[in-house]
């Protein structure tokens, strides 16, 4: 059994609390998912008892997708919390480079907490890694389509920076701890058709990190679970519509086996 | 035609307006189901208008899974409109026990508003009454698997306590307004695989108690209607997923008959 | 091809950035419509950045469905920056008339905000003309079941105050600039059983509006690729409920084609 197999099992075994502050677009389809891939949800973001609901979980996921004064102190003093008890903190950086608000809230959390993971698109990825990036919102800009080889450099060069591991979502996905750099290629375009594919891939990071230590693992495992299950969905749906494609995908997450990992996972491990 | 059949007639003939005062992790759940059933959902939750919705609504329920100081104030006032109104209100305590903030949020919402219907899981009912209880979240503890007669002992406790009708979502669920005990053993595992089905469950306790006055036997009804729609759900979607079952369960609800309430439903009253 | 077609094709081809303002019960949906139309969905309502944020769009919606103080600043904000930058703004005066707080929120939208498009069932369109009207929630009051005479002279009346086309959905829905009135016969009343229905509609024509200057011509192809795709959904589904129509509504819309919208349309234009 290898090391992602091996993941979604300590976490269908763990069923690790994941303690989520995201946005109110995708909330529902993230506790669904975390639910289908084994583990539980909780969202609770008032700051009188946001710290005593992270005491309670394994992992904490930050989505800055709608933010507000009120929910980032919020988050904050979650992902204070989670770094004194030790449970690993993701980072999803909704929309970075598209408001200074975003940008300073952004700042603030890498300047407070420690995160286990990162995960954004390239864009989002490329603002933090400090490039210039322009941004058209909260999907991937055009002009960073480029090369898996930029990703790569893009996801290490944060890696190395903050001490975490990088996710970057794209045709080819790219994990990396700043030495190590996973590729990849699963998943389908039609995930990009439905609204929370990132978000929802920011709570597996929750729920794998949430049930071990290896974070790197962890998150290979967690993209490879993702990006299998849009194939799954592709594959049940065809042409039917993003609707069912979008039920269908829920669906392979809740059936997915380390069997089929390991059978549909086309992974590349590049070491550094 | 028995008292539960008569109740989801009364419902689809009375389309009761069911004000919301909610989650925003399951709330697009709780309209839906909701609507599927034959109510009709609001949710507005301005300090400045929650009276007024209130004084349209038939029901209101109060869901405090995802509360902040400016929504609790809502939901007393909602409350407290609806005792003055003579409407039902349903709470929902998710989390009971979880933080000091649903702790005392609960409190105060016991001293200042009068339930018609409280329902939750074992662990938020049995921190209800007054039992001590270790809560892991917002699902139910595995300490709290005990018996249907300590399900039964604690809502009849608490039902007596509060003058209100209790219910119990469990294995079996138990419903009891202090005197009669229902026990329904109905419903399918992957219920707790999806979420939302507990405030979906609530909403449609609204739904049957804004549409007569007999709460105990529009409880028990509308827990006879999630439970075998659950069923109906499994049937049709066997192993595809939870994907399919959320799709189906909601289906199920809105295609629900009274003759099927009376073919499936394994209801046992037990008189205290 | 006709002017609907050509509207469509405009979408898909300059796949919009869609800024909504809206609630908390539908965001989701209003989300997956517009990518599925082929738009892109952004929600963003923190005063600090709601100007930032509409300054990369190229249409808003605004939706006061679960209105609250703090998001009407950032409605009123974001409408003020869209009419400055010329980006079409559109309103959805979900539950005009049910509350003192929503009615004095639309008077302040009206008065601060031009909209190129109001959308709403003949309730709320009613009542935002001046008429009284009788409200019982979110959803259409059965006073208000008139017929489209009083629909098209409604929306002919609130045209021509507000400078603005005016959508009113219902049995056969009307579209009117003042002048022009188009009648729409499509769509089935399964779409009212499921939540969001209307918020949808208004999100289509946010993508519709966001990608040609013809506001009144992207109406009419906003609606009718919902109703249309209501049809295609009822008889994919048939009886199988509403979860399963809900799903097959999306589909349908993600797979809608100028040839559909030729085909199926039943529409009618009346000049005034």
């Amino acid at each position: 059994m290898n090391p992602y197999q091996r993941a979604l099992n300590n976490l269908r075994t763990q069923n690790p609390l994941v303690h989520h502050l995201t946005n109110y677009v995708t909330v529902n389809d993230c506790a669904n998912i975390t639910l289908a891939i084994g583990g539980s949800p909780i969202m609770a973001d008032d700051l009188e008892e946001v710290a005593a609901i992270t005491e309670l979980a394994q992992a904490v996921v930050i989505n800055i997708g709608t933010l507000n004064a009120r929910t980032v102190e919020a988050m904050v003093l979650a992902g204070k919390k989670a770094n004194q008890l030790g449970i690993p903190v993701i980072l999803d950086p909704v929309g970075a480079g598209a408001s200074a608000l975003r940008n300073q809230t952004l700042a603030r959390l890498l300047a407070e907490v420690h995160f286990a993971v990162i995960r954004g698109n390239l864009s989002e990825i490329r603002f933090l890694a400090g490039f210039a990036s322009v941004n058209q919102g909260v999907d991937v800009s055009p002009a960073d389509l480029l090369t898996v080889q930029d990703s790569q450099a893009v996801a290490q060069q944060l890696a190395l920076a903050r001490q975490a591991v990088v996710v970057i979502t794209g045709k080819v996905d790219v994990v990396s701890d700043g030495l190590q750099v996973a590729l990849i290629d699963n998943g389908h375009p039609t995930m990009s058709r439905i609204t929370g594919t990132g978000c929802m891939l920011s709570s597996l990071l929750g729920s794998f990190c949430g049930s071990q230590k290896d974070y790197f693992s962890a998150s290979v495992a967690a993209t490879l679970a993702l990006g299998i299950s849009g194939e799954i969905a592709h594959e049940k749906t065809q042409h039917q519509g993003t609707g069912s494609f979008r039920v269908a995908l829920l669906d392979a997450v809740s059936q997915l086996t380390p069997t089929t990992m390991e059978q549909r996972g086309r992974l590349q491990i590049v070491k550094a």
